[in-house]
């Protein structure tokens, strides 16, 4: 472990470096406003703690050619994106490049103490490949409100046994090295923002479909998590009074009409109650039928298959005018493993919130799918410790 | 007019002589965190402009004992808050204490013209009562979107005739002084932050019922406007699919539903469909229902103007949880001319978002009354004019 910058203009080139990679030491005195004596002093404070290398020799401009400054090639970070169903764990370097990737199928109703023994061992199978020797620190999402000061999962309705579990103290043990813990669709936004679709956005809302329903809001270019970390949990805002009962106790919840679970069950009763189709054929196959088996459905004609998907979009799509409505944002992300649902979702969101939200908010919103896929999530826990490692203790 | 400040720490010499009443040198030197030699530079250029004066000598700290300073005492804002039937017009001292404060009806379908010869009419009354010689500023609040930066309505679903009217421009040639334009409800937010209810909360909702319905949104501390400036526009967010035609052409809005005018329009439906409690004797009486006969017909027992109340209470209260689910505020207010509904609204508002939004975002949410009431808005609209006064040009 190394020690960390010691204050905020040493960290803000660390952060430069991370998020615009290798540059000269001119060019960075000018983005962080220090003379150049003062600069050096700063850069070579850094290169004692072994976050930054010389990187070769800057381009000439004009007097003495001054080295390149980069962050050291050697550090690597560890993004964790925990579902409900399937966990994704990559390593990155510092400028947050995905070096290694591994997804594999769990059951987060398993508990924290099973599911990070799989992660654990993804950690260190990524270990095994020669991608890193260690952390230099590691984020992890986690599919529920998160109390992001300690790093502890709160009340999660779709993750019985995590209530207050110590998920950054045990992690951080195990690990050896510094761990931040956040929702996970927080982090699809902060990817999303590093590496994807809204990379010179300040304001969105980045909507994640997976087995529930989230959200992350940036609001001036920071992640907002509300004030006790619930910002974004838009699963149970009540799209039908009448509607379906939910995982939290309640009636009518969006995740409990539209969200992977739902589309699952939705489809398979359909096949019950006599429907002959694709995915009638699907469940005779493998026995069970889930959200991406009504996406291929989808996209090969399948009419229940699109009409599931359409339904599920309008709703989705009502909730998202509100929040339009309500925060008129720059740009809206839609993500998540239900983004195979991809275009028929996407219009029928679209359909909803250019028909329902005031022109003054829909005029130059684009509404879009996610650039980085099941990367978003990965990228964005690996930002997250970066945030933490690259500021002053 | 005088000369503004011209750093950014005479700019918070200003606000913090503004928010917190006269101060001693030392004092202010620490909040501001200026060395004593450094901050009476930047004072007595404060002084020279005429903005600052001294007022007495501070009690002792030891050594020689300095003055105190404050905003001169004889500055004058002027805080307008226009809404579709009724316009508020206030003069204020620095501090933003409202010195005298006038209201009569308006109809803002006549025209910002006709609008402004009133608003200006009162400005004057205020001025021949001796309370102002001339303003340093003037806030303006109107009832619908503004582009905030040149001061100018976008589009306001419920004021023909003012899309586009350069309101900042006329009203600062008038006035002869420099003029900002903002939304009603995030003035009334502003004004229950500066002097209301919300004084110590960084993150928080101010949902305004008046004609319309809007909603002013405080994220750290700062007013959010959206990438347009059309945040908070909540009345048009759809209650009810096969509901009420709405003025913005759509069907079953919020404020379609419930509202000052979707009330008195509702209260006189039922009267003439043969209801004949406390409404029919008022409409008989003045041959007209308005929202303040439903306030009053409900707190004298009627059973009709209750029921009103209580199902529009319950819309808001829906959408409202929806905001409380996406956003997890701190403290929800309430007000605008219809709060005379009072506790009957509140107690339904209160009882859909308690058993809507997530328990981690309404364990320790406030759900209140505005405590400013009409001046919520005029104190909102001297302090967004101080704002930009006490800011370097």
């Amino acid at each position: 472990m190394t020690a960390g910058p010691t204050n905020a203009h040493q960290a803000l080139v660390l952060k430069l470096l991370r998020d615009s990679g290798p540059n000269s030491r001119a060019g960075l005195g000018e983005l962080v406003d220090l003379s150049r004596s003062k600069l050096a002093i700063e850069v070579d404070r850094l290169m004692e703690t072994g976050l930054v290398v010389n990187d070769g020799l800057a381009a000439s401009r004009g007097g003495r050619r001054s080295h390149n400054v980069r962050l050291a090639p050697e550090l690597r970070f560890l993004g964790v994106d925990i579902g409900a169903t399937s966990a994704d764990v990559a390593v990155t370097n510092a400028q947050l490049e995905v070096l290694g990737h591994l997804s594999q199928p769990i059951d987060v109703g398993a508990g924290p103490v099973v599911v990070f023994e799989q992660v654990l061992d993804m950690a260190a199978k990524l270990r095994a490949a020669g991608l890193a020797e260690g952390f230099a620190g590691a984020g992890v999402g986690i599919p529920g409100p998160v109390r992001s000061s300690e790093g502890v999962p709160v009340a999660p309705p779709i993750m019985p046994g995590w209530d207050g579990f110590p998920v950054r103290q045990a992690l951080s043990q195990d690990l050896a090295c510094p761990v931040m813990v956040d929702n996970d669709a927080n982090l699809m936004a902060l990817g999303e923002q590093h590496a994807g679709v809204a990379r010179s956005v300040k304001d969105f809302v980045c909507v994640k479909i997976g087995t529930g329903i989230g959200c992350g809001i940036v609001v001036g270019g920071q992640v907002y998590r509300g004030v006790t970390g619930s910002a974004g949990d838009i699963g149970h805002i009540q799209v039908d009074a009448e509607g379906h009962p939910c995982a939290c106790g309640s009636r009518g919840c969006l995740e409990a009409h539209f969200s992977g679970a739902a589309l699952a069950r939705d489809a398979r009763a359909a096949v019950e109650s006599g429907y002959s189709g694709e995915l009638a054929d699907r469940l005779a196959v493998s026995g069970t039928l889930t959200a991406a088996d009504v996406a291929d459905a989808a996209a090969a004609g399948d009419t229940l298959a699109g009409e599931l998907i359409r339904k599920g979009g309008d709703l989705l799509g009502q909730v998202i005018a509100g929040l339009v409505s309500f925060l008129n944002p720059g740009l809206v992300v839609v993500g998540g493993g239900v983004t195979g649902l991809g275009h028929g979702l996407l219009a029928a969101i679209r359909t909803q919130v250019y028909r329902r939200s005031p022109p003054l908010a829909t005029g130059n919103l684009p509404i879009v799918l996610s650039e980085l896929g099941s990367q978003a999530g990965v990228i964005g826990a690996a930002r997250l410790i970066t945030d933490r490692v690259f500021s002053p203790a």
